[in-house]
Formats: C-alpha cells, structure tokens, sequence
C-alpha cells in the first residue's frame, strides 16, 4: 500500500509542479499560450503517451532486453482487427433482401429494426473489448513474441464475438447461444490475466511508473481483480441460463454497464456521506473516470479503421455484384453494355454519395483530433458513439438510392430521414467529442481550437456543418415530402461544395480582418482567453 | 541544373563523411556493431524517414504557419484504404457460386482461373498507385486542408479502379470499359499533379532537402513529368481503343511496366557503351531503382491493412449466412441448434485455420520488419509479392472446407494443392524480402538478424517455417492423395505448434549454447561479422 502512496505522492508532486511552473506563467498573451502548449505536452509524455515512451525505450531497449519490442504496431494491428469486426454486423442489415412487392412493409421494418438493434450492440460489445484492451497496453508498454502470439489468440476471440452475439439475439431463449458467448468472454478474460500475469512476471515490459515501483504485486493485484470480474460474472450467467435465462441477460448488461454502476454507487456515496477518504487500491489505471486517460494514437487508428472499412463497404458490394455477365447484356441489353450499366446507376450514386460524406466526416475527425494533444475516456465514448452512425451509413445510403421504383413516397420519406438521422448522429457526436475536449481546457486541446483562440470558430463551423445540413434535409422532409429524394441528392452535392465555400469563406473573411482591424481583432481574442483562464484556473 | 548538383554533392558528402565514420570505426566486435547500428540510424533520419521528420517539424510548424499538419494520419487513412480496395477483388473469385452437381468442374476452373488473374491484376494495379502515393508524400511531408480534401478526391477514383479493371476484363473488346479504366487513371494523374503544383506553391510542405533547394521548378518539372506520363499514355490508350482495342492494353500494360523498362534501357545502354556520365535529371526522388528508400512505416501500414482485412474476411461471411432463420432450424433440424450449427462446421474450422495461418504470417511479417530499420523498392516488391498470395488465402480454405460431399478425390487434392501453394508463395516472398535486406546489409537491417548475428538463425527458422510446412503438406498431398484433406487439417494444426515448439527449443538451446560454450560462440558469431564485413564493403 505504502508504495503506491508514495508514487501517488510523487506524481501529485510532479503535478504540483507541473501547476506552480504554469501559474507563475500566468502573463496572459500568445507567449504564455505557446508555453502551457509546450507544458502541456511535456505533462503528456510524463503520464500517457506511451508511444513516445515506447520510442525512447527503443534504443534502450535494444541494448538491454534484445528480445522484447515496441508494442506500436502490434496495437495498431489489433486496431485494424477491432474496427473491422465492430462495423461488421452491419452488412446482414445492409443485406436483407428487399423484393418489389414488400418494400419496406411493417414485417421488414421489425427485421431491418432486431438486426439495427444487434448490430448496435455488437458495436458496443467490441468498442468495450477494444477500451479494455487499451486500458492492458497502457500497462504493459513493451512486448515479446509470447505477448504477440497471446494477443493474436485474444484477436480471434474477440472476432468471434459479433457471431455468438447474434446467435444469441436470434435464439434469446436457447442455452446454447448463452454459453457460446460466455464462454468466448470468459476464455478472453482469461487469456487477459495470463498476458498480466506473464508482463508482470517481466518487470521491463511494463509501464515505466510500475516498473520504477517497488512493489508490483498490488498494482498485478488491482488490475487483476477489474479484469477477472468479468469471466466471474459471465460464469455466473452461464450457470443460470440452466434454470433462469432472463437472469443471465441481467448478469450480461451488468457486466457492459458495471464501471458505469460503481462509480455511480461511489459518487453517490460520496454525495451523501461527504467525499470518502481516498480508496488505496484505486491506483493510476483501470479507474474508469470520465477523465482517465485514453491513447490519442489508438483512437485515432481505431476511428481510421472503422471509416475506411464503411467508405469502402458499398465498393465491396458493387465489385462482387455490378460486373455485368456477358451472357445477361446480350439477353437483356441486346448487347448494349452503356445499357446494362446504366440500370446500375443508384448504386454508384450511392457509392460515390457516402464516400464522400464519410470521407468529409473523416476529415472533420481528423482536422479535431489534430488540435487534441490528450484524449480522455469520455471523449472516447463520445468518439464511439459518433462511430456507431458512421457504420450505419452504407446502409442508409443504399436504402436511399435503392428503393424499388414501387415504394410508396412515405417509405422513401423514412428512408431519406433515417439517413438524414445517421448523418446527423454521427456529427453531433463528433461535436459533443470537441464539447468534452473544450471542457478539459488546456490539458486536451491545442491553444488554436480553444475558446477564443484564432481557429475555435472555424472548428466550430467544420463541426456544425454535417449536423447542420442534415437537420435542415430532415425538415425540408418533412415539409416538402414528395421531393425527399430530390432533397437528400441536393444534401450529397451541397455538404461537400459547403465545405469548400467555408474555407473560401475563412479565408477571404480572416484576409480582411486581418488587413483591416489587426490591432481590435488581436485585443479581442487576447480578453477571450483571458477570460476562459480566470474562469477555469486549473 | 546546379542546384541539384550541388544538393546531391552535399549528399554524397554527407555520405561519405558516413562512411568514413564507419571506416574508423572498423574495430570489429559488439561496440562496433552497435555504433554502425546508430549510425545507420542517423543515417536514416538524415535520409528518409520522414515520419520523424514529420514530428520535428511539427512544433516548428505550429509556431510558423498554423495551416499545415502532419501527414501521418492522412498516409494512415489512405493506406487502410489502398488495402482494402487492393484485396476486395478476391470476393468476386471467393463467392463463386459451387453447386453439388458441378464440383471443380472444367467450366468452372476456368472461371475461376479468370477471376483470379483480374484478381492478382487489380492488385498489382492499385499496389502501383500505391506505391505512386508513397513516392509523392515521401516528396510532401505536411499537409493543409486542401491537400487533404484532393487527397480524399483522388482516394475516391483509386477505389474506383478495381471496378472498372474487372468492367475492362469481362468485356475485353468493348470500348467502353476501356475508356471508364482510362478516364479513372487520367482523373487520378491529374489530381496528383494539381497536388504537386499545389504544393511547390507552397514550400513549407515540402520535404527539408528540397525546401532548403534555392531553385525547386527543376524538381517540379520532374516529378510532374514522372507524373504525367501516366495519364498521357492513358489517353492514347482511350484514343486507340476507337481503332484497335488491342494496342490498348499493349500502352496500358506498358504503363504498369515503364519504369522497368526504362531501368533496362538504361542498363543495357551503360553495359554496351560503358558507364554513362550521371544524367543531371536524375534526382534523387522518383529514381524508380531498386534501392530507392520506401517508407518503411507505409510498408508495414498498407501489409497490417491486408492482412486484417484478409483475417476477418471469412468471418464477415460466417456473420452474414451463418446465424441459422429460427423458421429453418425449427423445419430442418427439428428444433435442435446444435444440429443446425453442426451443419456449418466446415466454415467454423476454415475461418480458425485462415485466422491461424494469416495471424501467424502477420507475426513473421512483423518479427522481420521490427528487424528492417529501412525499406527499400525491392523489398516492397517481394512484400508486396507476398500480401498476393495472402491475400488469396480465404479462397483456398473455403475451398478446402466446403468442397461439395460428392466431390471427387482429384477436386479435393487440387484444392488442398492451392491453399499449400498460396500459402508456399506468401511464405517464400516474406524469405525473399528478408534476403533483399540482407544484400543491402547494414543499410537495411538491424545487427541481432545479419549475418552472424544473435538472432540471424532463428529469424531464418520463423520465416522459413510456413514455406516448409507448405512444401510438406504439398509433397505429401501428391503421395497419399486419398488423405489429402487430412494432410491439410494436420498441417493447420500443426503450424502454429511447430512455432511454439521453434520457440522453446531456440530458448533452451540458447540457454544452453550460452552455459556450455560461451567463449567459443561469441568467438564463432564475430569472425562471421567479419567476413561479411569484408566480402560487402560499401
């Protein structure tokens, strides 16, 4: 115990101090934002960019341990593997077959809504796998072939996940969809704690905090404890799916959603008997705060994965279905091939429609991670949220463009404002990630994008743009109903073309200013700042 | 002209003054070793890893021009991209539709013969505008936000390609298919040259060397003439299509293969006449040698992509067509799921036996390039050789699992044959690529895996173990042809075994080597360094 006080104290110092040099740098003006950027960024390789670590370690590394290697691309590997699998559940939605005569009737809408349903789940499910994940690599910094190989087990695993997960939707009473689940969460689990167990028994393969402490056993003990809660409780609802199988869908929704109660349960504590002493055993990691930190790095490639897989969904799709066999244009096009493709045409519209709002949704995402120098769990389960739409995209987009030339117009009403809700949904969540960024001040964002600084509106309106033009298509909609088709077109071609206005926009409008009103506009957002620091002194 | 003189002078100084360095330093034995490897490191950051680059410049950057960023999650992005369009075409060959009735027969070998060469072809095609945006952002360290969006766009018809190469295939004599390829290739060209043009205007985004380079059009001009030569050929080939179809491909062949061409003139022309004096134009971008460095993490990006998107490529059927309808297991099975999943064990055992295979590759491809400290071209031609062949992997374990009951014995060892090929030529090109670092020595390889190195037997033992394995089960697949499935079955099983087993020996034989003979094995592993060091002097 002691010797967790004791880095804790060390760190609270460091931190202390980290806090004194910025006071003392308390001047007010570009400088001293140059300077707590620069602090900022020296605070974060104290405390979570592994990937820094693990570079500098390299060299190190090489010389002392000859076996053991940078973790980076290993994790980037599990990453790829991860958002694949979280988007996959999507295409047996994107899949159900529509026939002329059935479009979108009350039976497929309950279909098209069970598998929407699993398939958001299954995103859940993954996205937690993946968060537990990179909370294990956040610990473990380094690793060796045995790691490697026990990751790559762990990998196919996970990927059998979305599987036994709509196994189970499809037969919720049935015992065996349970026990394939629990027992895959279970055997996870387990490998988990064996890679703990293993990196502890080798102390260099360890964050450097851990490495340097003294005593590791409680640190092994904590995180082992937080992880082997979930077999235990996946055992338990394995067991009473014998007898009770509602109870063990109880057990499984504790387990998703068991951080979440704890720290619940703990804030109130906390509220009505006045805040606790601090928990010894609550150390640096596995905390699940909103503000645990997250790696920016493995967001990021998490996010690249899970756009680039759903930008190219469709393409899948059109590559496998849309060659047209030349028996078929003989009959059917008398030969005319131009003919035969043009009947494609709704496809590659919706092909080239949600590649480009994925694509200009990813570079939203990527123009906002850029300005963030930490990410936090909070804004990584915004992040997720957002993400969860962006998956539901292609399919959206294919309802749009593929209605049969029956549908009534209601039907092509609803599928436009579902794709305008996806749309919506997934910009919004990007903007409520910047919203929790902004929150944390200094400590997560760059200088440019905080308020008041010389960027913060322009990300603001690169944000606002997609849920902004979504909203206004799903209430052109609703008045105009006959034209909600021609509307959404509009929406594909206008987003991007709005996209490029803005910046024409910010940059003619930032040329004047500065041109015109240098000296006001340079005062003016020099009181922005000083206002947002005097009133959030950290 | 001059400039680039001098700018090459200073390089080859610079150099030299490397070499003499390391001529100094011929001392022999580990400090030497591990000196040259830190040099070869320095060398590196001199040279070509601009991801290093990349993040020293971008403090510098944020204090000089606020619009710039670094490109490092752009290059992520496309490259997940770039793998997933560049594997999708094995779909179209993998759901090749099999009845019972026509197991392998004639008909259907031949077209999947074709599928499988538009397959490899359309590989080849985007791995070569792959291999065109390494060399263009090799050239472009940092981006803006307009770089990023022509990016997108030219991102967008990449992804087209692989549609209209198989349009083309399908309707060799029609006009149209070529003209849809030619078009998609033209758009691409030009996009990358408003690129280049874009960023000259701009030298801050420009790689150091050139930025520091008083007179930048001369490097321009190359780079746009490497450039435009695609889509000028491209052109031609669209306007002879309308005479004769024929000398089209012959130009569009001539596309993919110019650069070759070119090295072979030239060398034919220095055997014949002697060495040519140094064609001043010849920069030291966009020299299409073998030994022209390649970004070793774009490299390893672009084969995680492939690689994951091949390991979870089954499972995304398995998700889609394998959760039994209730109504049908209720008909069918009578009720009982287990019967119902039973009936899908085939894929269940291809799915874990591909992931196995292709997880176990990834970890060689991965243990050989923590190894490479630099890529060069050659290396990434037998790389990418190798991601070929994985990437037909999950064709040749479905076909091996879920060959039709009333297949004849010759079909089942004809597919077993594949799947050993497939996974023979992905196994030997990673050995081949590892061969290629050798010959480059110290410039490419880290010093545990060269000649004589600690690691250097073991390294050879992991890549050659899959080669071998193949070659086995091949071999025994031709001798006991009844049991041919079985063969494969075991050799699944037996693979990752087989590393388990390396593994431990390796350990235990070191542990060994190290108590008996120390003395005399380190005496033995520096002659080795020697005589390497003596027989390849750079």
């Amino acid at each position: 115990m002691k010797s967790i006080c004791q880095i804790r104290d060390a760190m609270g110092g460091q931190e202390g101090d980290d806090h004194a040099a910025e006071d003392e740098q308390h001047i007010s003006g570009d400088a001293e934002e140059e300077e707590a950027a620069a602090d900022d960024e020296r605070h974060d390789s104290n405390v979570s960019t592994e990937s820094l670590l693990a570079v500098s370690d390299d060299v190190e590394g090489d010389e002392t341990q000859s076996g053991t290697q940078s973790s980076h691309r290993l994790l980037a590997y599990s990453d790829a593997l991860l958002s694949i699998i979280a988007t996959v559940m999507i295409l047996p939605v994107a899949h159900t077959k529509m026939e002329a005569d059935e479009a979108l009737d009350e039976n497929l809408q309950l279909l098209l809504g069970t598998k929407m349903a699993v398939y958001l789940m299954t995103f859940l499910i993954v996205t937690v796998a993946w968060a537990a994940h990179i909370r294990l690599f956040q610990v473990i910094v380094r690793i060796d072939d045995t790691l490697a190989l026990l990751n790559l087990a762990c990998m196919m695993l996970i990927t059998l996940l979305p599987y036994t997960f709509s196994l189970m939707a499809t037969f919720p009473s049935h015992v065996l969809g349970i026990l394939l689940f629990c027992g895959c969460v279970m055997v996870i689990g387990l490998i988990q704690s064996v890679i703990v167990v293993y990196a502890f028994s080798r102390p260099f393969l360890l964050q450097h905090q851990i490495r340097a402490c003294a005593d590791r056993s409680v640190y092994r003990h904590h995180i082992l404890k937080v992880l082997l809660r979930v077999p235990v409780m996946c055992l338990l609802a394995a067991v009473c799916s014998a007898f009770c199988y509602q109870l063990s869908y109880v057990l499984l929704a504790l387990v998703i959603f068991l951080p979440y109660i704890s720290r619940g349960v703990l804030w109130c504590r906390d509220k009505l008997l006045g805040p606790a002493e601090e928990d010894p055993e609550q150390v640096m990691f596995y905390t699940f705060l909103p503000s645990e930190p997250l790696s920016k790095e493995r967001v990021e490639a998490f996010s690249d994965g899970v756009y680039a897989i759903v930008a190219t969904l469709l393409i899948l799709d059109i590559c496998e279905d849309n060659v047209p066999a030349p028996s078929s244009v003989q009959q059917r096009f008398n030969g005319s091939l131009v003919a035969a493709l043009r009947s494609y045409g709704p496809e590659y519209l919706a092909y080239l429609g949600s590649f480009a709002t994925v694509g200009l949704l990813w570079f939203a995402h990527h123009s906002l991670f850029l300005q963030v120098s930490r990410a936090t769990r909070a804004m990584g389960l915004l992040n997720t949220m957002s993400l969860a739409f962006v998956g539901g995209l292609p399919l959206a987009f294919r309802l749009t463009h593929e209605l049969p030339p029956a549908a009534a117009p209601r039907d092509e009403r609803r599928a436009v404002q579902a794709a305008c809700v996806l749309v919506f949904g997934a910009g919004a969540f990007q903007l409520a990630t910047w919203v929790a960024a902004l929150q944390r001040g200094r400590r997560a964002l760059r200088p440019a994008v905080r308020y008041g600084g010389p960027e913060h509106i322009f990300m603001l309106a690169k944000l606002s743009l997609y849920p902004a033009v979504a909203l206004a298509a799903f209430l052109l909609t609703c008045a105009l109903s006959r034209f909600s088709v021609a509307i959404f077109h509009l929406m594909e071609v206008a987003a991007p073309l709005a996209f490029l206005l803005l910046r024409l926009t910010v940059t003619v409008a930032r040329a004047l200013l500065t041109r015109l009103f240098r000296p006001r506009g340079r005062q003016e957002s020099e009181n922005g700042e000083d206002n947002v620091q005097s009133s959030a002194p950290f």
